[in-house]
């Protein structure tokens, strides 16, 4: 059972006494027919489908992250929703370049990799060494300074697959970390076991983090079944060699925009329900689970909810964050607006796990705002969604919002078949299930409706720690 | 039901006639006891790791592919088997290169695709066209020279999934035919959707046949989820332009070698029962599929009867092929050997379909000898075998010696996983199931055995024709 799956039990008092502060029958039953209606065909397999045909890859700095964010302005026009803007967003502009990478010995072979984003490139010549290998980041952190100096690292850990993001909480901090825990250690380059549960020949990307301490190395992820070649190249007992060249750099910063739309409160206008997901992607696919899904699922979540005429209390705002993937440029501008803006978010949701179907309701709110929460997730039973953990993350994007006191609220969503595809070139169109989006949308749209007519609103809640554990995955790379 | 897996109707009578020549009841003791010992660990998972472990992609006249024939010569000599020696033989040597692939307009987006092998290049600058799109190659064939020149043909055709090579049989002329049908019509360049099964985005290489009254064109395969993409794209209405720059070449011929090896025979020992595979693979995988599991099924079959003790009558012949998956270079050396030394193969077998379980025995024999095939199918029953179609043109590389009158049996395996990972990066040594590959190994060394052991041989076949439909892919290019 995960932490987001497991049943919250409530006193019955507490439930009696919260009763008083929830939902009107009349509100209750508009987001049980919004749900219905995204059921019957939500508009985010189509919003995906356009993005990913139109736009295509899009990472943070590039002429399709510019696509992007003018595809986004017309999205929004198109779907009827106002107050269409850009919050102008400096991001970084990493270039992947070009990747060889194979064995030399005990038996020349070529490797399947990709350089995890942020790499610095190789000298021109490569770089040739022997391999040492460890399972975990923790066997690399005990490891002393001889075993590695000179060496290529290889963390060969492999990912869980799970409905839940802990197969990924278990590995990300391997490629997060994993370089400049090497290059501490003096290794000359590191390469890791693809972050993803897909045994097909490709490699997974995903940004690292350099620390300021260490020596930066280039950092490249193996592909499953390359990773289990190297293991059986290492198994022979012989010395295994590597050979990496890699032209990947960072480039000067760009500008790009945080892109958003509204649909505009009525009495309690100047509140925000944030629905927030990212529209850079990795390159090596389409972007479409990551995160063109989350794209679709906030855009037609709002454009429902216009659709449908209703005049909702306070103001849904959807928020296309820029530059998610590396250094989350768009969060960090967004969560540097003034204290005052940043006071308006009553609540916050984000949408950055794919479009496969949701599976729980979860929350960050104060606890005399809990019984909010039971009701919303009342109204999403009946989409199979069980009420989730009281202690969410809520998301990369919205955490330094939610360090800032914003409440979250969660939609965990399936993620069994999201790593499959994560941050490779398997991340394209025919990865989203038009049922299972729907469905997803079905949840946002009653709760992003309940949420902006919650009486009272949701209150702020104490910053949580930076080392909570994550459900939606790190949120610091995705 | 597919034409092979049809049962063979037998007058009764004609059964009754044949019984006399067929096999000794302790031969048929002899054929069980290989076919559960081989069940209960055949060796052949152990030979494929070894093969795409220490040798891996072997293109034919690349350092690997002399690699190859050195491994085998060892592998042949640890396993116990005599006459090992090599036929000489040069083969092409065609040199992938780098593939640059992308839609230009109406959208842009980089496209992952593979050259065909044999192709051509393109010109240094690359080249830019309207792409014109056909779902099948008759459709090609039936278009004007108008809708066609100076454009990039895009054949979208999908293979369809199978247990029998029907899917392949339905497109592979997409691939083998098409750039000459599309470079006879003057287009520019001709891409097709990938001659496989897998919807990653991994694209299917394999050889091309260019022809010699049509300009030669560049040729490569889009991965499913590109051609999809191409799709939508060209659904808009608008025109969609490709960019292609590809620096594949053929280079001049190498040295190669067909690989040899026995088990030696007795009285009828200047009689050889040949089992076939093929030594070399595509580049973008292993070649754990194509071919290691056949090299790997031949090998433990021979090595399986030599450490049994048995001294089978006839002569066991094992031939490693070379290039097989470009211009079929070993097949044609070993064809023309001298009409006397063809005429010494009774019958032959050839492993070419992967390692997944085996599912009917074909034949290929004259009608008098049907009776011999039965019997051995019933030996092979117990492993869920059918006796499959009365017609099969055997293999690639033994359709030259078929065509020169010499028999054949086909172990027909279960083809629905092939084409996923057939001639792509995913043709890796996970695709491989060590329970269904010692059953194919059961089927062959029992097969094998008493082919060996057959009162009277198998006779002599008139040669098929070219255009029999086959029952393992394309005869010509693999």
């Amino acid at each position: 059972m995960t932490r987001w799956l497991a049943p919250v039990l409530l006193p019955h008092l507490f439930v009696g006494i919260a009763r008083a502060a929830t939902f009107s029958a009349a509100d209750i039953d508009t987001a049980r027919a919004l749900r219905d209606e995204a059921l019957a065909g939500s508009g985010a397999y189509e919003i995906v489908t356009s993005l990913t045909t139109e736009v295509g890859p899009r990472p943070a700095g590039s002429a399709a992250d510019r696509a992007a964010v003018a595809w986004a302005e017309d999205k929004f026009a198109e779907l009827g929703l106002t107050g269409i803007r850009r919050q102008p967003v400096p991001v970084p502009h990493w270039e992947r370049g070009t990747l060889e990478a194979r064995t030399t010995a005990p038996f020349p072979q070529p490797l399947v990799a990709a350089a995890l984003g942020g790499s610095i490139g190789t000298p021109e010549r490569g770089i040739e060494a022997d391999v040492v290998r460890f399972e975990t980041l923790e066997a690399l952190r005990a490891a002393s300074r001889a075993d590695v100096e000179g060496r290529i690292v290889f963390l060969s850990q492999p990912t869980q697959r799970a409905t839940d993001p802990s197969g990924y909480a278990a590995t990300v901090y391997n490629r997060v970390a994993g370089p400049s825990v090497a290059g501490a250690l003096g290794a000359s380059a590191l390469v890791i076991r693809s972050v993803g549960t897909t045994r097909n020949r490709i490699a997974h990307t995903g940004a690292l983090a350099y620390t300021v301490n260490a020596p930066k190395i280039p950092a490249a992820a193996l592909s499953n079944p390359d990773a289990d070649l190297l293991e059986r190249m290492l198994q022979t007992g012989r010395p295994v060699k590597l050979f990496l060249k890699m032209t990947c750099r960072d480039l000067p910063y760009e500008a790009s925009s945080n892109v958003i739309a509204e649909v505009p409160g009525t009495d309690l206008a100047e509140e925000i329900v944030l629905l927030a997901a990212h529209l850079d992607s990795w390159d090596l696919g389409t972007g479409a689970i990551d995160d063109g899904a989350g794209v679709a699922i906030v855009m037609a979540t709002a454009a429902l909810i216009r659709k449908s005429g209703l005049r909702p209390r306070r103001t849904i705002r959807v928020v296309l964050f820029a530059s998610e993937e590396y250094q989350l440029a768009g969060a960090g501008a967004y969560a540097r607006l003034p204290p005052a803006e940043i006071a308006r978010h009553a609540v916050a949701l984000e949408a950055d796990s794919g479009g496969d179907r949701a599976l729980a309701l979860a929350s960050q709110v104060p606890e005399d705002k809990l019984a909010l929460v039971e009701e919303i997730a009342a109204v999403l039973a009946p989409l199979g969604i069980e009420r989730g953990a009281t202690t969410t993350r809520g998301g990369a994007d919205i955490f330094a919002l939610m360090r800032q006191g914003v409440p979250a609220l969660q939609i965990a969503q399936d993620w069994s078949r999201y790593l499959d595809a994560h941050h490779s070139p398997n991340d394209t169109l025919d990865r989203i299930d038009r049922e299972q989006i729907d469905q997803v949308v079905a949840a946002y749209a009653a709760t992003a409706f309940l949420a902006a007519q919650a009486e009272g609103g949701f209150g702020r809640i104490e910053a949580p720690e930076r080392t909570l554990p994550s459900t939606s995955g790190d949120d610091r790379s995705r």
